[in-house]
Parts: structure tokens; C-alpha cells; sequence
């Protein structure tokens, strides 16, 4: 027990990450299930789907689950009375102003969690009443902060800012990866990449085929000069990389990127054309798993990893 | 003791990075005096300074310490034979091939280590025999890969991948950085910016204060079109910054490079024109102290992280 289960009634600090078209009610309720906290992913939803994610993910379990809505996203009004209405127990907010809904999600019982990548907006959120932050690391898969701070540094960075419970997020896929960010003083953390390689993810067979070949160097934080964003380097990276070494204006890039670029990729399986958002941690990820095995595949490698620190002589 | 302090004939496996302006016998000495491994940056030295420093470190401790060549320096060839006359007993060599120097340094008994920042060139090590591998990440301040793999997600991809000893750098400042290090599969880290930051350092006061000032989000990897390197945003940097942005070409870059950016930056204290090579870690930095006191620290940190993290019911 510590601060981020009994926040969230959950038997184990992980939190599967919601991310856009890979998490759905079928990986959050599984994730649920297994004793962690699942999360749907309402960035590629419209209304009636987030509905139909909500209602279905809590036919399939009887646990905790979240959902995770992007602020800057057009839905976002939409989705914040949409959790309200379906009395969703946990939201997530990200890519956004925290300053926006959480008081009034509060004041209807809903826990809100604020995910951040800088200490400025982690003590904003601390200020504002926030129940928990994720402070996501530059290794992370999709959207990302400028300031490019990884997890290493900026886990300790925000531990140190406020005192508010903290989820560490980026780089993280394995048990290993959970006991270092518990020792830089996270009390939990979120997993995004092992997850969208998971049998219940709602991504393209296709896509989670190049998250298990993925080796080191394979991603790359791409379009800085619209929204930085971690991408695997397949050929859509390439031409936007090209652009931006020859001083593509933010117009041109906006232009390549197009609409359903991540659809396209990660829903429909162009893994050429389309965009495929993933961490660096996908070097780590070498087989597509049930949801339930991961989280216990990573509570294992913990307990042993913790057992066997604490046996090192140093 | 670990294989780590074992190699090396060290108390604590903390060994401190020999960098450029930074680290001359003053420093090394100081971490060697304290338990640590000090290692002279030869990196800003011509070949009589090198000796000098050598001999002015030797009469200060009677502990192990090293010289980190940068095996691209002009004077490569010139620093082998220098520790080899010298019988310096511990070389790390970097920014380079290590195929060049290690048989042959190896055979001198002399003890080789190597700094990599992707498996590849880790694996190529192991098969070349070096003792050791530091491996490097995104995070940390002066040269990096292209990768931009994080510490966090580095450390155990090369764990995965060779069985030498191997050392964690990036990102490592304090006690809890070296937990997780050691939690990630090192054994052993290799701190910079952290001695920099240090009485004993030959950095000029005027960067020494920027590195204690500086917050997060206040370094990034420039010049990534030269040579990535991680340096402080200063006018200097942002120069920079706006000719790749606006798609500078290699040599535009390299003539705006100069010569002595960094002597001017580090050594002479022109914060606002010279090149200011530190990790993002500085953000966690915020005093300057003895090098004996910093070690202690993180020993002392280490141990208390340690234990409270074995305390912990998750």
C-alpha cells in the first residue's frame, strides 16, 4: 500500500497509460482487472465511442479504471461531461491547462490526475488541488514537453518541488524500470509503450509488429515545430525530418502531417505513411503479451529486483 | 564491493568524469583522496599539460585514478604514449573507435574502459576486451549519441546486451540517481556535472555559478548537424539554434563553431559567447562543494534511499 493504490483502490502502482487508438475498454478493463489502474484513451474517440468505451470497460470489470482526455483535443468539453454523467471514478487530463476543470471534476467526487513533463506546471497543479501528477520523461511515446527533460532527472526534479503523489512516466516498461523509479522517489508509475504491445491493445497487428522490432535509436522526438511528439523513424518520419533540416515553416510541417496521420498509422497499420507514436522503451519490448502477464511479468521482476538491491553489497 | 570498485581498486563505485576545463589533477585527486575514481579530462590539454596533470595528481594521492582520452582529439596518439610512460593505471577512452588503442593498452596493463551510448558499440567493446563500459545518455551534458537514448532506457537495453561491468552516466547527481542506476542493472556511475560544480573543478567560477543556477529545461543538445552536445542555452546557443532552424548548413555551423568556444565558455567565463557543456542534471545542482563532501553525499543519500526503499510495502 502507498499513496497512489490507496488513491486509486488499486493493488498495484501501475498505471496503463491512455493513449490514443490503443487503449480502449478491452486493455483498460484487463489492465484493471490485474490489479493495476486502466486507462481509455479518449484522444482518437468522438462522443459516442467514449460512451460505448466507458460502459462496456465497466461490464468487463468490477475495478477502478480511468479515462484520460487531452485538453487541447475539440471533444474535450464534450468528454469532461460525458465522465461526469457516467460517473467515471478516475480522470486523467493531459496536453493542456490544468487550471481548466479541475475544481469542477472535483467537486463531483472524480479523482483527477494531471500528467506533466516541467516543474512550473507541476507546482501550478499542486496549487490547483490536483490529486496525483505524472511527470513524463522526454524517452516517452507521443506528445511530449520542449524542455526534453528525461526521467532520470525529472522524477527527482519534481519529488523535490511539491509533495503531492507522483507517477513516474517514460522509459519505463519492466520491473527493473519501476524499482528505478521508485528509488528516484515516484510512488507509482505509468506504462505506456509495453502496453500498445499487449494482445488486448486496440492498435494494428502492424504496428505492434514494429514495436517488438523496434531496437535503440529507432524513435526520435519529431515535429518540434508544431507539437514535439516521439515517433518511430519509418518513411512519414523521414520526409518530416528532411523538412525540418531544410527550415520547413511550422505551416508546411502542419501540411505533410495532414489529418489521420496517426490513424493511419497505428489504427489502419500504414506503417510507412502513417504516424506511429511509441516510446524509447520499445527497444525493451520483444513480444505482444496479454495484458494481465505484463503486469504480473513486471510486479515480479520488481520484488526480485528490489531483493536483490537491497542484497548488493554497495 | 561489486566488480566495479573490484577493477578499479576503489572504496565507493562512484568515478568522476574526466571532462574538458573541468576535471585536472586538482579534482581527480580530491575524488580519488575520497574513495572514489578521479580521472583527468585530457580532452583540453596538449601533451606537456597532460604530464604535468599526471604527475601533480600522482603527488597528491596515492589512490588509483585515470585519464579519459577522447580518441577523436588531434593528440591521441601523443596521450597513449603519455599514460603508458606515465603508467597511469585505469584509461577510459571515448568519442571514438575503441578497435584503435585497447589491445595494445591492454597490454601495457593498463585497464580500458570505453563510453558508449548505444549496443552496438557496447557489444563491440565486450569483443575487443575492454575492462568496462560507460554507458552514456541523452541527459548528460558535452558529446552525446545521435541515438538520444535516455539513461533510464539505455542502461538496461546494454545490461540485455554484454556481461562486462558496466557503468551508468546521465542524469546522476546524487544518491537516489545512483540507486536507480544500480536498479537499472549498472554497476557503478559516472557523474559530471556534479564536480563541475565543485571547488577542486579547474571550470571558471562565472560557469560554475550558471551550472548551480541553472533550472530544468535550461540545457539542450545543440549542434546536432556537427556533433550533438549537450550545453547550456546562453546567447551563444541560441545563435545556433536559430541557424539550424532555419537550416544552416554544416559548415555555416562549424564557422559560427569557431575555435576555443569552449575554452572561452568553461575556462575563460564568458557565459554569454562561449559553450557551456553540462547535463540537464545541473537543475538538481545548487551549491558548489569540496569533491570529498559531494562523494560523501552520495554515499550517504545512497544507503538511506536504499534502505527506505526497501522499507517500502510496494
Amino acid at each position: 500500500m502507498n499513496r497512489i493504490t490507496q488513491l486509486f483502490n488499486i493493488k498495484y502502482p501501475i498505471i496503463q497509460a491512455g493513449m490514443i487508438w490503443s487503449s480502449g475498454w478491452e486493455l483498460a478493463s484487463a489492465v484493471s482487472n490485474a490489479g493495476g489502474l486502466g486507462l481509455i484513451g479518449s484522444g482518437s474517440m468522438d462522443p459516442q465511442i467514449l460512451c460505448e468505451h466507458i460502459c462496456k470497460c465497466r461490464a468487463a470489470t468490477d475495478k477502478p479504471f480511468g479515462v484520460n482526455i487531452p485538453l487541447i483535443f475539440s471533444y474535450a468539453d464534450d468528454f469532461i461531461k460525458i465522465v461526469i454523467e457516467e460517473k467515471v471514478p478516475i480522470v486523467f487530463t493531459s496536453a493542456g491547462n490544468p487550471g481548466k476543470y479541475t475544481a469542477f471534476l472535483k467537486e463531483q467526487g472524480i479523482k483527477v490526475v494531471h500528467v506533466i513533463a516541467n516543474v512550473k506546471f507541476a507546482v501550478k497543479c499542486e496549487q490547483l488541488g490536483v490529486d496525483a501528477i505524472v511527470a513524463e520523461g522526454f524517452e516517452a511515446g507521443g506528445h511530449n514537453g520542449r524542455e526534453e527533460t528525461t526521467t532520470m532527472v525529472l522524477i527527482p526534479m519534481i519529488r523535490k518541488a511539491v509533495s503531492i503523489p507522483l507517477i513516474a512516466a517514460g522509459g519505463i516498461a519492466t520491473g527493473r524500470g519501476m524499482l528505478a523509479a521508485m528509488a528516484l522517489g515516484a510512488e507509482g508509475v505509468q506504462i505506456g509503450s509495453r502496453f500498445v504491445a499487449s494482445e488486448e491493445s486496440s492498435a494494428h497487428p502492424a504496428f505492434k509488429q514494429k514495436v517488438i522490432e523496434a531496437k535503440d535509436g529507432d524513435t526520435q522526438l519529431s515535429l518540434k515545430r508544431i507539437m514535439p511528439v516521439r515517433i518511430i523513424k519509418n518513411k512519414f518520419f523521414t520526409e518530416a525530418d528532411k523538412m525540418e533540416t531544410q527550415g520547413a515553416t511550422t505551416e508546411q510541417l502542419s501540411a505533410l502531417l495532414g489529418h489521420g496521420r496517426s490513424r493511419k498509422g497505428m489504427f489502419e497499420g500504414d506503417v510507412d505513411d502513417g504516424e506511429l507514436e511509441i516510446g524509447q522503451v520499445s527497444g525493451l519490448i520483444n513480444e505482444i503479451k496479454p495484458a494481465a502477464k505484463i503486469v504480473e511479468e513486471i510486479m515480479d521482476e520488481y520484488c526480485k529486483a528490489k531483493e536483490a538491491l537491497n542484497h548488493q553489497s554497495i
